[in-house]
């Protein structure tokens, strides 16, 4: 697994290297663009969206648009997040935020330019159809837009500071970090030939694994090692942010993680791809220490 | 003329009005992508298009879609460009700008969502083939990112307080508005049916068309009334900014004018659409007093 997951990131970490040198932009821009998305992300997403192409067929080529795209939407929300008007962090991953290391401007454009960009790359992939271009703009758009990533950032930013129902919070996460997960999951299913009740299935695998991603988040900012997460543990509780082991203690929060993880399996067995990496991945997701 | 801007116009509010309001969306997030789509926009991006399409086919329909992206890529940059960390604008068209109306988090927010609804809208219309989908997605995407708008953008704030060329002035122009008035022309006219030496030189067109929009924006700068324009006058002397009348003169920016107005016929010719509705709005936008 740990061979597939730096195999994978670094097939990743070449293609999004490769889509933004071709760009002829202001330096300023490609600089600011590149340092966050080189700003020691595992590329869990993109590599999530490949195995779960693999699941059902091989030779990834066809899905490296559409992962890079994801993984620079999601440079975009974290640039967009880090700002002072928003969650104000100055460091992210032991490194600057993008708006300390340039400045405010900058990183407010050069995320709208990671999210322009990415819709681009897909738009523009000679290996798609254009009905699977069509398809995966529409999903990635639906994902990480209003109704999506965004309405979940609303959710949240209206959610500090007062404490919230189990539901709200399942809500406020399956928006703000779940819509990427499933558009990573499906996307890769679609573009690998999943029938249509896979896909289905699929969609619930993804629930439940972007829940598994968050508990465990939460289960960090209380346990977990500053130096290997790159940032303070504590700062939820600071924050007076609503998080599982505060809605239901950590054993709690831990009881809570293994029954996403059944869900995660009875999901999987239900698309028939019990078998596949997207097992192990949540394994790893439900495990990770950083 | 006037009635048919009018006419055109209240086509876009209403089909604005119908995108926005069909989202189950947050309350806030949804007011505040309201707010700035009807704070007052004439609707000039959209009607581009429209008249460009007009120019070689009827029934605007089939535009409805990339027509309404344009203008919510168009809001959204309006957005971002007042925040406090880029141009810093309390009031646009008379009216408070996003963030002081509700606040920086909900004004980056409501951007980004328009930003990424405007590919969805294409994404899922109906009334385009997936071809026509994947092109124009491809057109906007190049037009309002790194390589268009948003580079524009950057060299603009680049060229602050410090004078340019008038090369460099059209260069800037050329990304930061040209751009999307470029994708306005060339995605109605594609849609419309215009062959490719046509679309070539209608390019040739809307290169000059928004040199025409910007020499005007300068010069009402200068000689404009401030009730018509909702904003006062004189602001671009205040920024020490680059400007058409700075570098040539009011009368040299006048003549400028004329000239560029004399290239869009020639392209009009060339496209073999001198008679259509686009020299007419070329006429309008040369003399618009707001």
């Amino acid at each position: 697994m740990k061979q597939y997951l730096e195999e994978k990131k670094q097939l990743m970490d070449r293609t999004l290297q490769d889509y933004i040198q071709s760009l002829q932009i202001p330096l300023a821009l490609k600089e600011s663009m590149l340092y966050s998305l080189e700003a020691g992300g595992k590329r869990l997403r993109p590599i999530l969206l490949m195995a779960s192409y693999e699941a059902f067929n091989s030779d990834v080529a066809v899905t490296l648009s559409s992962a890079a795209a994801l993984e620079m939407i999601h440079t975009y929300s974290l640039i967009h997040d880090d700002l002072p008007a928003m969650d104000d962090d100055d460091y992210r991953r032991g490194k600057l935020t993008n708006h300390k290391a340039f400045n405010e401007a900058t990183a407010i454009l050069a995320g709208d330019a990671l999210l322009t960009y990415s819709f681009e790359l897909i738009s523009k992939d000679e290996k798609l159809t254009a009905v699977q271009k069509a398809d995966l703009i529409a999903l990635l758009a639906e994902a990480c837009g209003p109704k999506g990533m965004v309405a979940g950032q609303i959710l949240d930013m209206a959610a500090e500071d007062k404490t919230i129902s189990l539901k709200e919070l399942e809500q406020v996460h399956a928006l703000k970090t779940g819509e990427l997960l499933r558009y990573a999951v499906y996307a890769g299913a679609y573009l690998g030939g999943a029938t249509k009740e896979q896909l289905n299935a699929l969609e619930t695998f993804a629930f439940y694994l972007g829940l598994i991603f968050q508990v465990q988040d939460d289960i960090l900012d209380v346990t977990g090692d500053q130096a290997k997460l790159g940032k303070p543990v504590g700062s939820d509780v600071l924050n007076l942010k609503s998080t599982y082991p505060k809605l239901l203690g950590l054993d709690g929060a831990m009881e809570q993680k293994e029954w996403y993880v059944s869900k995660v399996k009875e999901a999987l067995e239900k698309a028939d791809v019990a078998n596949s990496k997207l097992m192990d991945l949540t394994v790893y997701f439900s495990q990770r220490d950083h």
